[in-house]
């Protein structure tokens, strides 16, 4: 398990997408390896007494939280497109991601619904959305209905169990062993801490 | 007002430590000067429902705040010892800048002030550990009572104030111009903005 990173992440997260973007390419460089996480965080919202996002809960953070990924978003030359509503219903998207068991292709289809979620200010619970997401990812739409299978479902159930497990209140998250990292801004940071081991 | 950056801190904060040990040095080389604005986020927080900080609210956030500071403190060879209590209650550390007149002074015991308090643990609401924080910055003593002034405790009821005014909602923040940045990730970037004007 030397040189991994494990990068757990929320499709409702904006900071994600930002992760999502670039973590292939900075893994890369330092020679690590990628394992892709998707859970929810709605059920760990739940336990602090929050029924939607932070950022939502308190209007100064979300008025922050945008014009700060406006800015990266700018200088990193990705679209940024808000959605409508936020967060966006991501339990569709992540039982999905897990029904692909090719992890290259996994990888595809979570950049896939990050583009067209925060890129193009689509709605990722839209079933249709999703079988876009599929093909730009060069995967046959019959996948969709594995997201309802009750090993998948159970899957995603598991995530979010190992996501409480693992203290996580965030996301993005990155795990290197037993140190945690939280928030793109912490990417390098658990790239070094990966090529270090 | 060009090539100037507001630098926001809240003494109770650990992040704005790193900050403040660091923001005249990063400055300097960017040839931005600096305006140094204590405020309370007490009131803020309030506003939001919480009655201490969100580092105490939410366990999992105040373990990983905590071990993320270690990582800082460590890369940044900045001693680290947690406060009893936490948060510190720092309304009197944030009057006493607010008298200081002199700007360079005022620097001085504001690094002397989170130095005892993140580097040593003190108990930055003692009286005789900020006297000797003034004693650091080269400060006679006499101060310590001007932190009782009417006009001192107004300055920083204003601080407070404008604080809210400016969206602010964590610490630290800075301000250049309209462009509002929040936290020690992005010291550098608020930095190059300022250099830019």
């Amino acid at each position: 398990m030397a040189k991994t990173i494990q990068f757990w992440f929320e499709f409702a997260s904006t900071y994600s997408y930002l992760s999502a973007m670039r973590i292939e390419t900075a893994a890369q460089a330092k020679g690590v390896s990628i394992e892709w996480h998707p859970f929810l965080l709605g059920p760990i919202f739940a336990d602090q007494g929050w029924r939607t996002s932070p950022f939502n809960l308190y209007p100064a953070k979300g008025r922050y939280m945008w014009r700060d990924m406006e800015r990266l978003c700018a200088a990193r030359q990705l679209p940024l497109v808000q959605p409508d509503p936020f967060p966006q219903n991501s339990l569709g998207a992540a039982r999905l991601t897990l029904a692909i068991e090719d992890h290259a292709k996994r990888a595809e289809f979570v950049k896939a619904v990050y583009t067209a979620e925060f890129g193009a200010g689509r709605n990722i619970s839209d079933p249709n959305i999703l079988k876009d997401c599929l093909k730009t990812a060069d995967l046959p739409s019959a996948i969709l209905s594995r997201a309802q299978d009750p090993d998948v479902k159970a899957a995603l159930f598991a995530q979010s169990t190992r996501a409480k497990e693992l203290d996580l209140f965030g996301a993005p998250s990155f795990l290197v062993g037993d140190e945690l990292y939280w928030g793109d801004d912490r990417l390098d940071a658990a790239l070094d801490h990966a090529a270090s081991i």
